[in-house]
């Protein structure tokens, strides 16, 4: 089928002007290609939560669930809070109800963007962190314990049964971008298992797990290591899989080897749901001023035509994720066009729209 | 005071080579100010608890804490094991044994190293990652339960009374830059309490505590936007405070930042007791080569010398310290010393003379 019905989260904040952006390209993909889009608008975030006292609207999952994709834009505000002090954060809320276990978040340097590392490599960086997404220390999101204002605890979970899925979506994934751009199909973790039994656990079911991928390469790095050697030479690495708050953070490390969050799209995948979104947040300081990056929202969007290309067998839904990416780094590498966040003076619909047009 | 006791672990692989080094340093010091050192050896690491069972002496403990000071090299291999999987990691039980919370980790760019980003602020790089040490994640080692095979658990722990002293001192540690180098007395929490009670719980003891320190600006950051921000802008950032495992990851990415883990230096200490070694380990890969960098090894032996001269009013001692940093920077700012691990060809001796020589 080249049809595909949508649930469009926009959120709130930048949220909102970023979906903009990619409901400009979604426009242009329509047009260019054999394929036709259903919207379906969801609201949802910390505004809706102090309007009506619930996150998402009461069927909101349920439509969001219905949908063949979502599209995310984001959602949380730091004023409005939990009573417990945490973030209103529904993306945490859909992941785990859907079993997004994978959070697909590809780090590659985009032409024409400035360096920021000083060594030359950084131009071949291209790998993909893989933030397991259900479990792990969000596990214990609402659940920590805070005895007598003394001491609080909170648990990290890891299950044999996501360890495996994480694992062969990993394998299949490495050997995917290996077919389509020649790298080296490698799967490293990245772990404490050098003082944690639940990564030394995970580190045995990943490489029990990888054995079954004989043309894939398993290894394994200790997340302080590989902390440093993001820093050092990134362009070594291929696909890391990870826990889930450790892939939080080396995500973020990863967006800023490549110029910020505004160029880090991300993707969360289950064996029956896709939700893509940008890796950043609603960005209060600069929402509403049209001067968002809307970058990583658009590759969000390749990412969900890619995937809905690949499950539903249609071949335009991969070309317009091909042509998407295309054209991003055609406007970067040769338009010369610059967001603000790195000192230029392009703002997000004139990156929207520049897209849109070269598709 | 101005003679001190030493127990001095140079431990195994690299740590044996950059410890002396140290010594070599330790010695042109003693010659040039009014200052005297009784060093005692004690032997331990993976390779003494494969020959005697046991990875430190039976009094090896006792004695570390009767000195004035640990000199610290590096201990753990990764062939050498516990039982459970889990590393030989000496330096682990000693933080927890003296209550060495506070997890000192400088990051300053060395005036001559080739600079990572390609940024040219990048040489003022000068922040303090203070990890907490005692607790957090790391209250979990030894301790994470496995359950049938399917399911494993570790449990982070934060007090109000580490979070309180650590808070104390890094104060205390803002303060004393502020004064000696002109920085700005500003102390950011670094946190993840959007989603977790524990940290929420922290943040909340955290200002609590620093709301008594008035010429101090306290903040506070998340995790994953720090693992950024480091990358962005690590200029911008005085004194870090952070749970131990975002400590030891940060950390690691902050010696990334000034090339690498032999650039730095460490320093654990707690109430009564103070131990001072490189944040890097015992590096199989170059052991027994001499190309080590003693960079780290050194700069936590002037760490050493600062701290005793503070807590036994030593001015000789602090002059030692100013000394040992001041050579560090001549030796690469103006003398072009370039060791194995920045593309050059000094070796862990010749960079050890050649500070104690400027000595
Ligand atoms: C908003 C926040 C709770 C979220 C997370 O920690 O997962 C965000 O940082 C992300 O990476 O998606
Ligand atoms: C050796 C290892 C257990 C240790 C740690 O994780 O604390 C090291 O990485 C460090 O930073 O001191």
């Amino acid at each position: 089928s080249n049809s595909f019905h949508l649930a469009m989260m926009p959120g709130e904040g930048i949220g909102i002007e970023v979906m903009e952006a990619a409901g400009a390209v979604l426009g242009a993909v329509e047009k260019r290609f054999d394929l036709s889009f259903r919207q379906e608008h969801i609201p949802g975030g910390a505004h809706h939560y102090k309007e009506t006292g619930a996150i998402l609207p009461k069927d909101g999952m349920e439509r969001a669930g219905r949908a063949d994709a979502i599209l995310f834009g984001a959602m949380g505000w730091p004023d409005i809070r939990f009573p417990d002090g945490t973030e209103i954060a529904p993306q945490l809320d859909l992941r785990v109800a859907f079993d997004l276990y994978a959070g697909v978040r590809p780090i590659r340097a985009i032409p024409g963007t400035p360096p920021v590392l000083s060594d030359a490599r950084w131009k071949d960086i291209d790998f993909v962190i893989v933030r397991e997404s259900t479990e792990g220390m969000f596990a214990s999101r609402g659940k920590g314990e805070i005895i007598d204002d003394k001491e609080a605890r909170d648990t990290q979970v890891i299950t044999r049964k996501v360890t495996e899925q994480l694992t062969d979506f990993c394998c299949g994934l490495a050997r995917r971008r290996r077919e389509a751009r020649g790298t080296p199909g490698r799967v490293t973790l990245v772990d404490k298992a050098n003082v944690f039994r639940s990564f030394a656990f995970m580190r045995k079911v990943f490489y029990e797990t990888a054995a079954r991928h004989e043309d894939i390469e398993a290894r394994h790095h200790y997340i302080d290591a590989m902390a440093l050697d993001l820093v050092r030479r990134p362009w070594d690495f291929d696909v890391l899989p990870t826990e889930n708050l450790f892939g939080d953070i080396l995500s973020d490390l990863g967006a800023g080897l490549i110029g910020g969050m505004g160029f880090a799209p991300s993707a969360d995948i289950g064996e029956a749901h896709g939700m893509f979104q940008p890796s950043h947040g609603t960005a209060p300081d600069i929402a509403g001023k049209g001067i968002a990056n809307p970058t990583a929202m658009i590759l969000s969007t390749a990412m969900m035509l890619d995937w809905l290309g690949d499950r539903h067998g249609s071949s335009a839904a991969r070309d317009a994720a091909r042509a998407i990416e295309l054209s991003v780094d055609h406007a970067f590498g040769k338009m010369n066009l610059r967001t603000y966040d790195i000192g230029g003076r392009h703002g997000t619909r004139d990156i929207g729209s520049a897209i849109a047009e070269l598709i």
